[in-house]
């Protein structure tokens, strides 16, 4: 996918091309297998295929919970772009550049409800408090049965 | 390192032992090229190389949030479980792997203060709420020149 | 309400008892103005009529942020001392409050989501880690108008 | 304390007096019996002296929970405030209070150390995280015996 630089940007888009950038550029989403599934800029998902090298616990043969923290820090970041993305139309790829590139993470809560079993994870946000600034996501990890494996809730710094 | 399953251990050898098995058995740990270092049971540490993989945004050239999270919780349950260790003495592999089956990670807050940029992290963690069943750590993650990159809080059950 | 010391409760009367016991005994609950609503031991909720002194900023008339804070930990600790006892039956009064004695709040998380204006305010709390030892409790403050007001999220040491 | 509206104010003078409008004009903080301690603008704290209806259990005679993070938010606020007013220099009033006006509690964290026992309570925040636009303070409270009782972490909106 390449965007001339001084093209004019519809919301849609630009979360087509945030969510793409999510998955190609990000070495550490690579490392661990995460997937970004594009589902317009109100929600957005994350799926993780189970990997051994993903385990804490052998015995368990659960997810470390550091993996858990990854994929929902990931879920999370990925709505706030998107919700700051849907207020925005009619952006160059290298205006919105300038506004991502101070985009991060504030803070992050996470709660770990059940062991991470399973073969495959979804990880979903939605947005709690909406703001020009800060945005305040809600996420969730399930299995692929439904399970629910954790909570998150996170603080994004958005422009 | 062998030990006969029925040996009694003291407090100090089931600190080292639990420490190697975090260093040798947790698949993820190694995939992120966490070291563990072993320090008595009052205190837990951990080194992490930076790796390019380890990256969120190549831009920054930072380390991904969810490095931070993984990181913090590791030394976290390190540390809830080097706390556990402290009160045991003159227990068989046995029984302490019976008793560290059920340790987990409740909760676990991370304030993210500045970009995660350097060459080496280190990762502290200390027990600020002491119990038998629960203990609330407090970590912090630092570069190898001293700057702070980042707080977190978690809370593990211990038993 | 006057139950002899030695009668064997079953969980349903528990529950209205501990319910009863907020309301009646604790005077910081009084202070505020906040009324415990008993729906069985699978929520909680608790309704807290608006008053001139409950506001932090006087300009924007809105509760003060502790206020918000105290009644989503009452919401949750009421909750977590409900599941704890939907597992009780048959247990004394001296019984429950050995139990209860050690009943504490360990962490808790407060996400404020729009600014508190209402003219009453309604708490409400559900289970999301069930254990026989620790409880993790999900809370929400709504106003009247159904506005959302708060997430909390908090675990409670039980037993 | 009457300012002109249109007297440029220095750093210092804002900080004194928004400590002083904490301490006078929100009614909660009065209900609960907060006094606001000026210390410049690196550091707040805030006393509460015990009073009985700041009970949470009366059999265990401490603070509810509640009360604890009422205080913390308060002095994690001030805080905050007094962070974006040291960067203020050569303000009017009206200006102040036009940026104060959007100040708020993002999210917080309580940790419960130990039981709110004592005769006076100290709380006090510093600064973690400095922004323009979100400050994050990190909270304790210590009793008049230097028990520490709780550690709090704040994000505030604070522009």
């Amino acid at each position: 996918m390449t965007i001339p630089k001084d093209k004019l940007l519809r919301s849609e888009e630009l979360g087509e091309y945030v969510t793409n950038m999510f998955a190609t550029n990000m070495p550490f989403i690579d490392l661990l297998g995460m997937k970004m599934i594009y589902q317009g800029t109100e929600r957005a998902e994350v799926h993780l295929p189970w990997k051994d090298n993903l385990m804490g616990n052998p015995i368990q043969k659960v997810l470390h919970g550091g993996v858990t923290a990854a994929i929902l820090d990931t879920v999370g970041g990925l709505m706030a772009i998107l919700h700051a993305v849907a207020e925005m139309d009619n952006v160059t790829l290298e205006e919105f550049h300038h506004r991502v590139g101070k985009m991060s993470t504030i803070d992050m809560r996470i709660d770990y409800l059940r062991p991470g079993k399973g073969e495959k994870f979804i990880a979903t946000a939605e947005v709690i408090r909406k703001g020009s600034r800060v945005a305040v996501c809600r996420m969730e990890l399930h299995n692929e049965s439904g399970t629910h494996i954790a909570f998150g809730t996170g603080t994004y710094m958005i422009a």
